[in-house]
């Protein structure tokens, strides 16, 4: 990067937050996908001012910006594929700025992890839901640019329905606004709508406000045992349709099963087909043993073959263990894993997952599928045995290009977690028409007219 | 309106779904507001081919288009104020056209009244929240343009809560859908969270995916009087905190409570400075109990002179006379009623509610105030004694202004559930900056290049 720019950058952040050597530029390059893009710079700013100078300067110098919290995304959201700079904001806004009580909500800058939000807001009785796996290390700015999701997303929604307002940069140097500490505004455009997910294509988020919901006092975690895939898949939305309302309705296959007691020793039977695993919360015991009985008998009228609820959080977390050791238990199958976080109408759920099998059969490849049965979002992980056989790995990406044509064919996403970023960007005319696309487009250039924002992303 | 323009719509939706004549003109020229703005003519078009063919027409031939529902807006969304064509979604595109059970999923035309929609879910014993004051006649394609509320937004929240996807027509005719039938889709902009709320300017909704939940079981309501509206704003924001979760949380002021006393003898203390009004519900008896002993124990502790809990319809109904009374009492008060859905954090209320009567008293108005304390969004009342005196009419738009200067000063939204319009439309440049209102402009126009969709709204 021309010298010029970078004491550009130093001269607003300071010399101890602008970095172009090569460890710096090494360790901002990566994200979860393993893929490597190195920036010119990594710029660390510390207030929505700075931010707000570094994007107007590079807005009127052409310089690409890719913003980033963690870098712990699956589709290379915050990969800085087009050079230019990383605006790396976990380092110093990271601070809870507000956990107002009285109104119920939080006010954060973006670089706050997920689980410090959740301990923070517990401390005062207040709960945020949203829960990526990730959540020890994403960071809340992240968690909106994706719209993260995560297993209690079957109750209580995810991250774009705890957000209330947001404060942003436009890649002009514009300050804007969005949304308030209010549950009801219809005042102007919903651009804080049209932020959440947008990827960092659109503005740089600087602060954001989050509805915290009162602690539900009481938990009990269950766990269903079926013969089927099938089976498990028609007890999910039979239940649902019969009153349950689980925290988290997670399913764990045939495939995962086995896994988990071949590498785990994990003490499941041999003959499950399918397993489900979750929480129901409540403020009074009734709700739970309510809710417990729900899903009991819909469970047991749609072939449920066992039934456990916890008596404590004991066995709450032996219940657990099965689903939190699942993606790593499937590294049996093999060396490459392609894991995509599809997404389907629940009631085609069984459906879904047979073609899914087939397209694997079809291709040789084991496709291990676990995830969020209760709001229809499945991990499909079509297992490459080895990664270095250029044959197989090319047969795991007809494979997944065969399942992406399927889910949009049942009305469902490429997406219900992951985002687009440069991993599925290839799939989006799979999903969206020429006139969409097009739309796509003329949003980006309203807001990021010369196009300098995370650019190279969502297939833009 | 140029015949060859009307022969052409004719040519389209047919020659009995467009009209000129002054009946029409008349009947289509209204709203809430009693404002009136003729058309030139009206079009009903029956499907979204016909739409989409419309606007393409109108885009080309640069005619205006001010799309329409029931009319019962409260800003002048739907008046035709640059002429052009009113496009009169409620006649045809008025069907339910699924009720998906499996899924909990309703899929419907813009044109269903949001009550019809209501009655339609639970018969299946499914639920659908959002319920403005408007719902009986009131239509969901409205609803969504204005991001609607209600009175069970404490608990449920509002319209966009509930919409998972939508299918539009862009005005140079384009055919888009925007989300899916999943709880969870992160691939592409998130377009239909932009166009909630965007009052018909954007696009021209042509059918809505909602979501819908199960019917709770049990349901209760309570009423609480209190001395002073203070005790009763700490109460609501205070219980809140304490764990409940009441469905309505409605709030009346001493001078709504005075009106319905004088006006409809209604059996309340006359000391009352202020009463809460709502229900609580849970699937089973002891979340209904568990709910009532935390209200009453919150209230208590904050100045709640009377509590009583319904133990039938008939009490349940008798406690939410009042509240349904309350708008057509105050019209004791004078002859024009300048109505305002002020929003603010709800922490905020007692100082909101303080100085409004401050700024009443300052021109010596009364503004009897009722509404959703539960979620801070507050029915403001400036009550003009003679609509003809234009003097008194003038200090009512002058006690308005300061309101929503008030307003933004706390952090709150010029609207919390009627939208902007053209009724709030010169107040735009209190609640947003140039940079905002810059962004929104370059949303607009992203959308609608050419200014064709529903001009002169928004203060855009």
């Amino acid at each position: 990067m021309d010298i010029k720019h970078v004491n550009y950058f130093k001269s607003i952040v300071g010399d101890d937050n602008v970095f172009d050597d090569k460890p710096h530029l090494r360790a901002y390059s990566y994200d979860a996908t393993k893929q490597r893009y190195e920036p010119e710079a990594v710029v660390f700013p510390k207030n929505e001012e700075e931010v707000s100078k570094i994007l107007k300067y590079c807005n009127d110098n052409d310089i690409k910006i890719t913003p980033r919290g963690a870098g712990s995304g699956f589709t290379g959201g915050s990969l800085p594929v087009n050079g230019g700079i990383v605006l790396a904001l976990e380092k110093h806004m990271n601070e809870i700025i507000e956990l107002d009580e009285l109104n119920m909500v939080a006010v954060v800058q973006p670089g706050v992890i997920n689980a410090d939000l959740q301990k923070a807001a517990a401390k005062k009785g207040l709960f945020y839901p949203p829960d990526p796996a990730s959540m020890d290390y994403t960071t809340i700015g992240g968690n909106v640019s994706e719209n993260a999701g995560g297993m209690r997303a079957a109750k209580y929604g995810i991250t774009k329905d705890y957000v209330m307002a947001l404060r942003a940069v436009l890649p002009n140097g514009d300050i804007i606004r969005a949304g308030k500490k209010t549950i009801k505004d219809v005042a102007g455009y919903n651009v804080a709508g049209i932020l959440i997910a947008s990827e960092g294509t659109l503005a740089v988020i600087t602060e954001i406000t989050l509805k915290l919901i009162p602690k539900p006092r009481f938990k009990k975690s269950y766990m269903a045992i079926f013969g089927t895939v099938e089976d498990a898949m028609n007890a999910v939305f039979k239940s649902l349709a019969n009153g349950a309302n689980p925290v988290a309705m997670e399913f764990l296959d045939s495939l995962v099963i086995k896994a988990l007691i071949q590498k785990l020793n994990a003490p499941l039977p041999t003959n499950a087909g399918a397993i489900l695993i979750g929480d129901v919360d409540g403020n009074v015991k009734e709700e739970i043993d309510f809710q417990i009985d729900v899903l009991e008998k819909s469970f047991k009228e749609n072939g449920c073959m066992e039934f456990r609820a916890s008596s404590n959080e004991q066995e709450s977390s032996e219940i657990w263990y099965a689903r939190r050791n699942a993606s790593m238990a499937t590294t049996i199958y093999g060396t490459l894993k392609l894991n995509e976080d599809i997404s389907v109408p629940r009631s085609l759920l069984p459906v879904a997952l047979s073609k899914i099998y087939e397209i694997g059969q079809k291709y040789g490849l084991n496709v291990p599928c676990f995830g969020h049965a209760g709001d229809g979002n499945i991990h499909v992980n079509v297992m490459v045995k080895d990664k270095n056989d250029p044959v197989e790995v090319q047969k795991g990406h007809k494979a997944i290009e065969e399942i992406f044509k399927l889910v949009v064919e049942l009305g469902g996403t490429l997406s219900g977690e992951h985002g687009i970023g440069i991993s599925k960007a290839e799939f989006m005319n799979i999903a969206f028409n020429k006139e969409e696309l097009e739309l796509f487009r003329k949003i980006k250039h309203a807001f990021d007219p010369k196009g300098i924002l995370n650019p190279g992303k969502m297939g833009l």
